[in-house]
């Protein structure tokens, strides 16, 4: 197939352009680059050092004799979008090209904005782009599991079948996010799912848990081919921040009471959900959702998955929580879609974190310790001065 | 209570600002004009001539001896939002400034993302120029009764209470809207019901029906005080339009079969809803929906009402249908909660639409024919050429 990844240079969509080349596919990768220059912004980096993205494509080239296409532009620009389907001609699109933390969104009026502008209008764009060019394409697009916040009922795989009065409907799942970040996704799966409904589009949107660990197959194969890999409080995520903390000899920072509970799913499970998806198309008009994670833990708990596994101390720290969340809540959401296209899931305790130790270890002389603290407070309406300081 | 009005020039905003002052209210109005070029640029314009907005608060003064502030401005310059809430130190902000009619999002991709720009993004200025002025300003915000699309199941108050798998939540009531506009009022709803949530904002969110009538007790004390009458495809709201085809001797067009259900209220009902939701004020915290409609009615039966009260002949067209909507859908939607707070609906079977025949007939001779016939087709992501033509 031909696959078109939009934000193929980011932490996940670029594992998954090499995961999927390596299968066969043809693959090209769109990308505006301000994945790093939110780094240029904030003062922060990747733990592990990262080539450009044409030098990785090079790489690539060289290690594997396959070939990545690419387009280096910005899906807000829509003659891009256009420009990119018309000229790749894709079989599906893998739409990872939107703005990730929720910390980053929550860091004041502009961030919020620009958050979910970018978001909402590259998606429709896209939605655009396919209506008017081909509707056979299918929108393969990374939502989050965070969109459905914390229900007291089982979070189902995107819609819900409801009784009410005496009436039935099967209906889009009710959604309560906990940040500007996630209530784009939120915005952009109400407008997607219109898409199907008036212009037959075929869409898979794959509600994503938190994503672990630094290693594929393929990026494992040679230096260049690495991934990023964040630590800081506002684009690194929470298992992976404890593994660095515990390496560096920090106490792993819990926020709140720790009992908040989170979907989770280890990186290469990602690449090969992706894979499925694209595999197995939507049909024409179906607006088709799939709980990408593979299990649950709370705060506390994969932070004690990573004391057991650290070979020295780990300690934790309970901090206040920045986040306006429930922490004490119910969480349990039906993830069986993947699973039954093919998944084996790889679980969090069959994981060797050492060889994410070891990664850590090779590269700690580059952590900024600072970026570390989390800056960014839900109450506030502006963080910048803190952000910044 | 000081009571500033965003988009108080419109059709709505306009009989509000009048309203709430002629009930002893300090009004300001913040408008960009934006409506004004709307008409400009689709070459459509108002029945009724309508003053400018300087020239209508001069006329009020006139009129009643009360002022009305006024500051030209557009919401998505967040500066203007700052220095209007910090300048006029409202209250309540009564917010109709979005871009309102489902056709004109749906025109190309252009003009869907402008729709949700302006909409999300003044939205998004709003809360944050609440939050960081003064939470207790009592945010008041037109959402509209297409968000709920047409499911199922009755149609509650903005929440839910659902059972599902032995467990129990109440959830917001799920949203399938038809337009790219009604989607704006939905990603509005989701943002606000969070800013609640993090700031212990008050909102209320009105989901307000289709609005019919074009006098309420104010804007008929002087011609300079009219607000606008949309007739065209595009603005004009289903009932006025009928009214008007049968007074020009045009066929009343029903899109599709006709039995499409829709929400509606007069516009004296508006005003006095309006009125009530800013009299009592939502709690810190609570992001409280009212249904803003107080009856229903399917397209057939509003051109048989029309039909019946005009004096001559009013046929009825059936034309293709440019919109993807059920026609044949449960309808039930609660209203209880403005009733409560002391509304006396005007029901349509009881208005005298013979005066809206009269302001007709007085302006007929300013009407556009082409204007009348719908250009804008749902299944086509762009009409452009159809638009324009």
């Amino acid at each position: 197939m031909r696959i078109l990844i939009l934000g193929g240079d980011g932490y996940l969509g670029w594992p998954t352009a090499l995961y999927l080349s390596a299968k066969g596919h043809d693959v090209g990768v769109l990308d505006n680059g301000v994945r790093r220059q939110y780094d240029h912004e904030l003062g922060s980096g990747s733990l592990v050092p990262i080539e450009t993205l044409h030098e990785r494509v090079r790489a690539w080239r060289e290690v594997s004799g396959e070939t990545i296409s690419l387009s280096p532009g910005d899906h807000l620009d829509a003659d891009v979008v256009y420009e990119a389907i018309g000229g790749f001609a894709p079989d599906a699109i893998v739409h990872f090209a939107e703005q990730r933390a929720a910390p980053y969104s929550m860091i004041d009026r502009k961030h919020a904005v620009y958050t979910q502008t970018n978001n909402v209008v590259g998606t429709l764009n896209v939605m655009f782009a396919i209506g008017e060019t081909n509707r056979d394409i299918h929108l393969v697009k990374l939502g989050t599991m965070g969109e459905y916040g914390t229900p007291n009922i089982d979070i189902e795989e995107g819609w819900l079948d409801v009784t009410h009065k005496g009436r039935s409907d099967r209906v889009l799942f009710p959604k309560r996010p906990g940040s500007f970040y996630h209530l784009s996704k939120v915005h952009d799966s109400h407008n997607l799912e219109f898409g199907c409904r008036i212009w037959d589009l075929r869409v898979t949107d794959l509600n994503q848990g938190i994503v672990y660990g630094q290693e594929t197959e393929q990026t494992a194969l040679d230096p260049r081919l690495a991934t990023r890999f964040d630590y800081d409080a506002v684009f690194g995520t929470v298992l992976n921040r404890f593994a660095i903390q515990a390496v560096l000899g920090r106490p792993m920072s819990v926020y709140g009471g720790g009992s908040q509970t989170r979907a989770i799913l280890d990186i290469r499970d990602t690449v090969e959900c992706v894979r499925l998806a694209c595999e197995t198309p939507a049909d024409a008009g179906e607006f088709r959702v799939f709980n990408q994670a593979t299990e649950s833990y709370s705060l506390a708990e994969m932070a004690g998955v990573v004391a057991r596994a650290f070979p020295g101390e780990a300690d934790v720290e309970y901090v206040d929580n920045p986040r306006v969340e429930a922490e004490n809540h119910h969480f349990v959401f039906t993830h069986t879609a993947l699973e039954s296209l093919g998944l084996r899931p790889h679980l969090l305790s069959d994981t060797l974190l050492t060889s994410m130790f070891d990664i850590i270890e090779r590269n700690k002389g580059r952590v900024d310790l600072d970026a570390l603290r989390p800056t960014v407070d839900w109450r506030q309406p502006s963080n910048l001065s803190t952000v910044r300081s």
